[in-house]
């Protein structure tokens, strides 16, 4: 029992130090400069700063290591931890980094690992979380326009792929690059230079891409204020209405004493005459 | 009357069939199949994959044949059938590629036809029913800035072809590709290519690209606006106002029964003080 | 007195005809097809189709006059008929595109007069009348804003003609022309040509665009914000709000009827007792 | 005692000039001519209009310091003065343009400083003070977005410049050069030729851009919205909100007084009763 009181304790102890401003700090510190130094080795470097940079990687390596260890003492229930996204991410990300690379390839895979580490600023600091989880939460919202949008780009692609491949095969080759070069033109990148292509062999081919244009924006457009719509009536007003509802609900609760109590008085009328 | 028992019956559990999961899915899958086999005729195919797409295509035609017959079977009113525009599209585009195609023109109008099969997803799926009939409910909405917008598109192009048609006879030659050209600056594309060419010969030209583009942009600008707000008022607050006048009615009709009790009470004391 | 009543009943019915469906069909489809006059001399047309041209643009002038002058005699008061702007508009179009031409740059100035004939479409439709209206009303809201984004572009045209005057003439040879280029900037087109240009000599003076972007994204993102609230705010929440108001304002007249009615039951029941 | 009334009756005369619209008229007058000034100096201009040029400026800097330390004289605690922001912008403005300044670098630095006395229209025009004030206050709403922007751009940049520093040197050579291109990717400007030239090498790349336009556009959409949503429930329905709860509050108290007045009779009654 006193050893169980004292793992409690310690536990505590962990998580007071876990949720300390300067631990925070200190792993925010070092988040940005794992960052800082990823930057610094996309630059021609010399070869006294090249292995400085390998240390300064490996200590970084080993911090992350440390750090998570620590969160993972610090929490009270061991398998619910990796339930957590976050943390599996941090995992994933920090122990991936660990395994030793040799060939060039798995060297580029390493470098990529330790990009990723930046997006540790995320699941470190709780209003990125936050953020990050509101915007996760919107995508479902868009989810059927998107399959709509889909849908257009891909009947735009099968038709332009069928008419246009013979005016330019790197542009219409197939139904893949097709859409590609619909996302070219429904960002409006010099999609005219597309048009004026396939103008020359069919002269009407501007009716594809006016009316494409015209089907995205809409669309688009309608998806925005959808979005825009549903956040509004979902958050804001809700507390508004609710707040405005309560004060009502208190008004019907008065009227509902004054028709009590004016049945009581009508009553005790009818008792004072009858005396 | 037996038999026209049986019929309902037989009728209604078409209809069972028709509104069931696995039909539905099946229905669905074979779209989404059949989209893919539009996607793969834009590639280069051996001959083998060529004859099993044609194959392929082939039973997803009956398939749908099948399907439309099924639903039409399913349909208690026959005669309203046709009446709804989703059913008409999808028999048209059913029944249009069965029509066999010999001359290589006819091939294409074919392949077209088989490319709009992808849009049976939208008259299948109840969702993007539902958001394909609320986008065409706004299209009436923005009618008159349609409108609004074609005029001023119209009074440029006839104005940028009277001057500078002399100037690239390709891009302002008359009122129609005048219209394309300014569609284009109006997307932003390559507009200053199209206007230092003018500004050679006309130093001042640059006033007719920006206040065209100025106008459009606060044209639509504004369109956009009272779109957001025409869907606003009608769809989200309307709701919300309709429960607070409720609400409100409540209090009204309790005020009311209370100044009724107040005069019964009046009547009342008037009667003890006689007696 | 007859007289006057005649005089009276004439412009009854004169302003009967005016407002009728059939006259103003007839106004909106000459004016279309003038419109259309106007979009057909931009293309290369045959001696014989010119001269058609020529008689129908003479027709068209001749329809407008009579159609203003009818409706200057449908006016009830004569003196006010010019003080609406559309009236003066119509008007100046109209008797505008009756002086005879003779020289070229005459004849290039009385084409333009016909093309803002297609304008007059606006002032006869009330819808587009009461848009173009709306649009206008929407200008001063927008002058404070307008006014700052040019003390930014002014700033900036004088800091990169200052700077980049030596780099490209063309681009950066005064502050007006320098302005032109940084509206180019602010609509993305080809802006990073003429940043390369410029880095070339300062290459810090990818600072210079970036945050010339960032500062007319920004103040361009919130005087969108800005009018759709103010627009908002205006017309659609103040209705509501004025309905929930009148609402609250009966509820508050009735529980005043109340305390009236309870003064008087407590009088009453003081007189009943004294008695 | 007589003196300290005179200061006081001075001070308040300097503060009815300073307030006059004569002076603020004058003062916007002479910041606008400035502003001509500089932009003057930009075109090719005749010696004789130099020095004129160069006159005015020296006019317009002394007329400038006459208006601050008016200004200074008129405001009553003078330790306050350089408090707020816009008189200490004012001062540093005013007084840098003073310093003599021989040899050219120096000159380019005064001349820079002359540009910035456009930015004195904002501080002397009550509108644009409160317009900058309002757009200050919305930067700490966008923090949280921006370092996440941030965060994407510097991993997408980290990622690119690791990828393509060998396909373009130019365009991705490090981290700080890749962010710039895919700001450059951002506006969509030329975005495809930077994709088409690294599919070369990884066909796969597009996947890299477009997921991040997707991410950026997608994130900014986000931002948008949750601006437009903070601002709307701060400003605007607040105050409306306000007004409702008021009259709810005094159909409340109202409610109070009548359950009063019915205790208050049932009372009365009572005691007639009991006579």
């Amino acid at each position: 029992m006193p050893s169980a009181f004292n793992s409690s304790s310690g536990l505590e102890r962990l998580r007071r130090i876990e949720s300390s401003r300067l631990f925070q700090g200190a792993v925010v510190s070092i988040i940005i400069l794992s960052a800082l130094a990823i930057g610094a080795k996309t630059y021609e470097l010399s070869p006294l700063a090249d292995r400085t940079l390998s240390v300064l990687d490996f200590a970084i390596t080993v911090f992350f290591l440390v750090e998570i260890l620590f969160r993972f003492a610090a929490c009270p229930n061991k398998k619910r931890f990796f339930f957590d996204g976050w943390n599996l991410f941090d995992t994933i990300v920090v122990v991936g980094s660990l395994i030793p690379l040799n060939n060039s390839d798995a060297v580029l895979l390493g470098r990529l690992l330790r990009v990723f580490r930046v997006l540790r600023l995320v699941s470190v600091l709780p209003e990125l979380r936050f953020l990050i989880n509101s915007l996760l939460k919107a995508i479902p919202r868009m989810g059927y326009i998107a399959l709509l949008m889909f849908i257009i780009f891909y009947i735009y692609a099968a038709v332009g792929s069928m008419f246009f491949a013979k005016v330019d095969e790197v542009l219409w080759g197939d139904v893949a690059i097709s859409m590609l070069t619909l996302f070219r033109v429904a960002t409006f990148e010099d999609w005219t230079d597309v048009m004026y292509a396939t103008m020359e062999i069919y002269p009407m081919s501007w009716l594809y891409y006016v009316t494409f244009i015209f089907l995205t924006a809409f669309v688009f457009l309608n998806m925005m204020i959808g979005v825009i719509l549903e956040v509004m009536s979902e958050e804001q007003n809700a507390k508004q209405a609710q707040e405005a509802h309560d004060e009502r609900d208190d008004i019907n609760r008065q009227l509902h004493n004054v028709q009590r109590q004016l049945t009581e008085l009508s009553d005790q009328i009818a008792r004072t005459g009858q005396r």
